[in-house]
């Protein structure tokens, strides 16, 4: 893993070339090849295992950064091999993503109906629900247990719990048969056998070797720095703006239409810390502003997905009135917290904590 | 009209003494008469004419001033007269204040549903519903119109709204009705018989005369200051802190346990201005922080109202579940005006922006 140790702005540092590229996809497709074998090892297919959801995770992880790599760095890389693989990362590490997603989801909402039934304590068997019924036993992030369970629930909210956690649950067990189907597929053992031979040998372009990779990298952050610029930051930074819940008051889950640019932000954002990945090594300081500001946008992200799923479970047939006043309450609260992570990231976007290369 | 402009921190000026409060009360007491006598020259008892709202506007008016001054100032008045008068006045502001109250809800709930459902634009007959319908024919604050009305409401929010417009519209007849009895009764000519009274002679005590009435003032500043305090300002100075959605999934209309204290440094507020009326008399200099800090506090009460005349509606029996899940997000939707209240009344009362006396 001949990983290069890059500073770009250390003049006394050698040429930054091609093969700073070269070393952190050998060193990704590495970590994925470690990942599926220790997901092999916590028995992959029986499912449950800690272990296991970990190693998905961390496929995941570096599917992403391989994936990401090729598109910013495209030109360094052979076009055939580059544009037949990452497609199948995309697809693998979408697929692996959404039982997390379902998991996450459920967990905000019912969290979230507790809160605004004014209880500070969450039932356990609420939130054990969320995260024990499909299959991975990931323990729950800790959450305050209650003395007495669903004592301050409302009737309405409890049966908008209730609904919400058999149709995300539902689509958490579909999820994991169709991870657990994919990583037995043979599209997953053609994905895996070309990341073993990335991990040994990276098709670069011959002119690779002598190129400067930077300006690539600084064009992703281009192309980071101008979505953000078509965001209408004024609006986010004006607390209580109310613009978020418009098209709220339809039980329509289709993605809101304002989430879109922000969505592409949280990519683009992505995209730019793998490059800063790549010219910097595994040493890279941390951007305390990337960091949070990709944070607010993940809140963003879940919020949105949030507050389309109460507005789903409040399409379903038959649902009493109460029901479906509480998912309604519980979609604004959701397109609030979407506001609210558009406020906290243009608040922590403003200010240049770190300078980036 | 012997009116006085005092400045307290001019030294030159003369020594401030109870003069200054029975100036105040007398010319309160002529406003309120003048009032009466518009109210009944504009038809007071056929209802429906526009100056006859503006009459009963300022009869509230200056009866709030007339009841204020009497709290604040009491020592300096005879007391017998004073503790019989006050509960009068506020029984008289109170009902003469409800069938605005009542309009301006349901115009504010309209207006939400509209602003909700996506549409910039509001049907004028929607708005024409909320003003036109009970009686007073007040003109409507010029909302936009709709090319095609209704075209973007979905049918929830539809059906909300003229659930909304049946009821307060009903709620707004019948303050009406109670209104014009009032202003009818033989209680009201007692009132109106004692305000007459006060607009040539104030029962000062004997001391009265003598006395500086700045220190009540201060007093009275200070049970403001004392009550602001107390507030949570550090979360309301936080934008999306979500508080104020907590208890907002039982469609529970009793009064939000937290607005209480909100609503009392509303009307403490009031009573500062109306003490700093009676000391530096009617050409008092406007102090934009007051006047800020009390229209947050206005929206803040008018929200918290119409958040609750939502989740009443939500109890109406056998609603559609798309009508409960509209006024779901509704009323999620104006406790975040209240937030959004609280908001700006911590951003403008951090700011000193003129001395109060």
């Amino acid at each position: 893993m001949a990983q290069q140790h890059l500073d770009p702005t250390d003049p006394t540092a050698g040429a930054v070339t091609g093969e700073a590229l070269a070393g952190y996809l050998r060193a990704q497709a590495t970590e994925f090849l470690r990942a599926l074998r220790l997901h092999r090892e916590t028995g992959g297919t029986a499912g449950g295992a800690e272990g296991s959801v970990d190693a998905v995770r961390a496929l995941r992880r570096s599917a992403r950064r391989i994936s990401g790599s090729l598109h910013t760095f495209r030109p360094l890389l052979d076009t055939g091999w580059s544009e037949e693989i990452r497609p199948e990362l995309a697809w693998l590490s979408g697929t692996l993503g959404l039982e997390h997603a379902y998991e996450a989801r459920l967990e905000r909402l019912l969290l979230a109906l507790h809160r605004l039934s004014g209880s500070t304590t969450v039932p356990a068997q609420a939130v054990g629900a969320a995260v024990g019924g499909g299959g991975t036993g990931r323990a729950a992030p800790a959450p305050p247990k209650a003395a007495a369970p669903n004592g301050n629930l409302t009737v309405g909210a409890a049966k908008a719990g209730a609904l919400l956690d058999r149709q995300l649950t539902l689509a958490r067990t579909r999820a994991h048969s169709t991870g657990l189907q994919a990583l037995g597929s043979a599209r997953f053992h053609a994905v895996a056998d070309k990341v073993a031979l990335l991990a040994s040998e990276v098709p670069l372009t011959p002119a690779a070797r002598t190129t400067d990779p930077r300006p690539l990298a600084a064009a992703a952050e281009e192309r980071l720095t101008a979505a953000i610029a078509a965001l209408p930051l004024v609006t986010a930074g004006h607390p209580y703006n109310a613009e978020a819940l418009v098209h709220g008051l339809s039980p329509d889950p289709s993605p809101h239409p304002q989430d879109g640019p922000w969505h592409q932000v949280r990519l683009l954002l992505r995209l730019h810390r793998y490059a800063r990945e790549v010219l910097l090594g595994p040493e890279v300081p941390v951007d305390l502003r990337l960091l949070t500001a990709g944070q607010a946008l993940d809140r963003h992200r879940d919020a949105s997905e949030a507050a389309a799923a109460a507005a789903q479970a409040a399409r379903t047939p038959r649902i009493a009135p109460a029901t479906a006043y509480a998912l309604g309450v519980l979609h604004a609260d959701q397109r609030h917290e979407v506001e609210a992570a558009r406020f906290a990231f243009q608040q922590c976007w403003q200010k240049r904590t770190v300078t980036t290369p």
